[in-house]
């Protein structure tokens, strides 16, 4: 499998393809089309076909999807048998509610350690966790082994806070800071920016309504 | 103008070359090269260059892009000039962090109506918005002109809270329940799944460690 030919975007609808199909798994449903597939995550059914044949060969023509093992196969392409563990530096109101998101948990993913440079927040704890220092993200996550950074830092203190998770040796992370980082080829990075999906969603819904700003 | 060609990814660079260009602007700089902005923005120079010239032609040749003039522009074909008025709905730990969000103001988004169905919440104030019980969303968005609705309910109750607040007359909505919403074609919606972001994440660090789960 060349995964550098495989877009982004695929990987996205799998992981989207993945949750309705635990749903209709969890609804007692065994067997579905693509066509149902693709109702449940709002794409045409050719698309759900042309992203599962970048894996391989699922399903049988005119009968359609084992549904559980479909998600199965998901899962694994996508990596989540296993629990990831994820290293959250910055704890305020983002990191919080990220703590708390239920869909982290259920799908696998663990805090198992949180960062702040806030005296105030240092040696307290979130669902079990110890908030350490800034200044002990490099030998914490080595210790810890956390796999994915989620960097929720004001954009001012990003870089420095994904330099030193990166010597920790996290292999992938996840940016909510405003602010393009700078990291070695090998160390995978998502950036979430809020901003940049509420200023889509204003450049469509102005060209729309003929608004001009 | 014809939008349906251009790619959100374009829309989406768009908006963090803007973020760049302020702050060149902020630190005084006049004159940027495509290669500049591909260096903050993190992508090349001739992607800057193809997503610019969707909007026409900017800058001059051997010369660069005047900041200050280029970021207006982009300002304005995005729709930023104005104050766009936020709905949102479900003040749980995730609401909290978005009205929070520094971001948000900075850019001219303006939370103006929030809802909630718990009982605890409705009537407390949060930035100085009301929290308004869920079966007012129609009325108050309505009454108060919210452009943009954005859900943080669970999934199971999003699609209600998306009907109410197409009825009230938004223009787009910024979805982060994991759920795929069915509304009139004429509604903007991005989803912002976070799991889905990490599950990116998952399935590329998990191909360059040859990690199975």
């Amino acid at each position: 499998m060349k995964i550098t030919k495989i877009p982004v975007a695929t990987i996205m609808r799998m992981s989207v393809y993945s949750r309705f199909l635990t749903q209709l798994n969890h609804d007692g449903i065994e067997m579905a089309s693509s066509s149902d597939i693709a109702d449940g995550a709002g794409v045409t059914s050719a698309q759900v076909r042309k992203d599962l044949a970048y894996f391989g060969e699922f399903g049988i023509r005119g009968v359609g999807y084992n549904i559980k093992e479909l998600n199965e196969h998901i899962r694994k392409i996508l990596h989540l048998g296993d629990e990831w563990r994820l290293a959250l530096v910055g704890i305020g109101s983002l990191g919080r509610a990220l703590i708390m998101h239920k869909g982290f948990r259920e799908h696998g993913f663990a805090v198992n350690c949180i960062f702040d440079n806030d005296p105030a927040k240092i040696g307290g704890f979130f669902e079990g966790v110890e908030v350490l220092p800034a200044e002990k993200i490099r030998e914490a996550v080595s210790q810890k082994k956390a796999d994915i950074g989620v960097i929720c830092v004001p954009a001012a203190q990003a870089q420095n806070v994904a330099d030193a998770l990166v010597e920790g040796g996290i292999k992938a992370i996840l940016n909510f800071a405003s602010v393009n980082l700078v990291t070695p080829p090998s160390i995978h990075v998502r950036n979430v920016d809020l901003t940049v999906q509420l200023e889509v969603l204003t450049f469509q819904a102005g060209e729309s309504i003929g608004r001009y700003g």
